[in-house]
């Protein structure tokens, strides 16, 4: 099955070559990106795209620093949502009524259950909420690179706090959650490269109740 | 593109026609999750696959009720470690020996590197970390669903607490963070099932920095 062969393909891949992905490859990674599932369809993230090779280099210093970064040929900043606020929620309604052509009025009682229920919630626990959205998109872009035979790592270990400084995201309203390196594994250099997947096996990790 | 034109496919289904999903299709599905990436390659959750309906309709009640889950095929629990603790990833270092052939002393450097950087976090943040581990599994999830055709609705309006404690997930180390309902879309009674997409626009979702 082409999907999980792509799936057994990928790996996090430790050093990169440095080549660039060509400019449909992304293109197709960034769309599965907006494409992806999100609580009540809200999004809340923004997704910034990085080639500069200087940019790269300050982020790499504060992030470890993992070669990845600065060997990729993409750098991706998961960035979510923070302060998550009602006009933001507005915002997206608006845009439910233009797409499918129908009144802002009428889409009041889904609006006001979203706001019922995020609203209702502390800063942080909204915070991990966005988070969470983020990281399905960040699992679509795993496997869309994937199929792409794109190689992809995604990158936790960062100082969140200076990266955001760097980005500026808080005055945009953002946060950074993960880093996403696109490039190509370098095999001469990565002893992981030839190394088989570590997984759990499915009867661990799975609990039927037929 | 065959991943875009099966996301494309794809939306949270609001009624299903309580049609079987065929096993094949449902290893796929559970084996996407299985090959997931996960922060470090742990694999901090276990998914509950639910196919007794009167299980199935227990849930349903602590689920506001939303009608996909007694019509769904099978319902997944993505049920995530909460107090992550040494043994566990003891238990992991075991496993990548065991996988690939080396010795598990040649690995306390990363067993080191992942306790130094988890095990010093509060409950709370590790529960937080380990939930978005499950939500990049629950994005494959998705995903695999679309390729085989197979409808998806994801859902997170439950009652965590009640559902935990009816499947005993405290007693195993888990919480259960979201739902997913796999079966069939019921054309007919979902008015959603014809509506165009909603998302966000490329320049509104993402930061390109060149």
């Amino acid at each position: 099955m082409e999907l999980l062969d792509a799936m057994s393909w990928r790996y996090a891949a430790k050093k990169m070559t440095g080549a660039k992905v060509p400019a449909e490859k992304i293109d197709t990674i960034l769309e599965s990106i907006r494409l992806s599932a999100s609580s009540v369809g809200l999004q809340p993230y923004t997704v910034i795209v990085i080639e500069n090779h200087e940019l790269k280099g300050k982020i790499h210093e504060l992030a470890c620093p993992q070669p990845q970064i600065v060997e990729s040929s993409h750098l991706l900043v998961f960035a979510s949502w923070t302060g998550l606020e009602a006009s933001q929620i507005d915002t997206y309604i608006q845009l439910i009524a233009n797409t499918r052509g129908v009144t802002v009025e009428s889409l009041t009682p889904f609006a006001d259950s979203i706001k019922g229920n995020i609203l209702s919630r502390t800063v942080e626990s909204r915070d991990n909420w966005t988070a969470r959205q983020a990281y399905i998109a960040l699992g679509s872009a795993l496997i869309a690179a994937a199929t792409e035979h794109v190689d992809a790592t995604p990158i936790e270990g960062f100082n969140a706090n200076a990266l955001n400084e760097l980005l500026d995201l808080p005055a945009k309203g953002l946060q950074s959650v993960a880093l996403l390196a696109l490039g190509y594994r370098d095999e001469e250099r990565d002893f992981l490269s030839k190394a088989p997947k570590v997984r759990r096996a499915k009867e661990d990790l799975f609990i039927e109740l037929a």
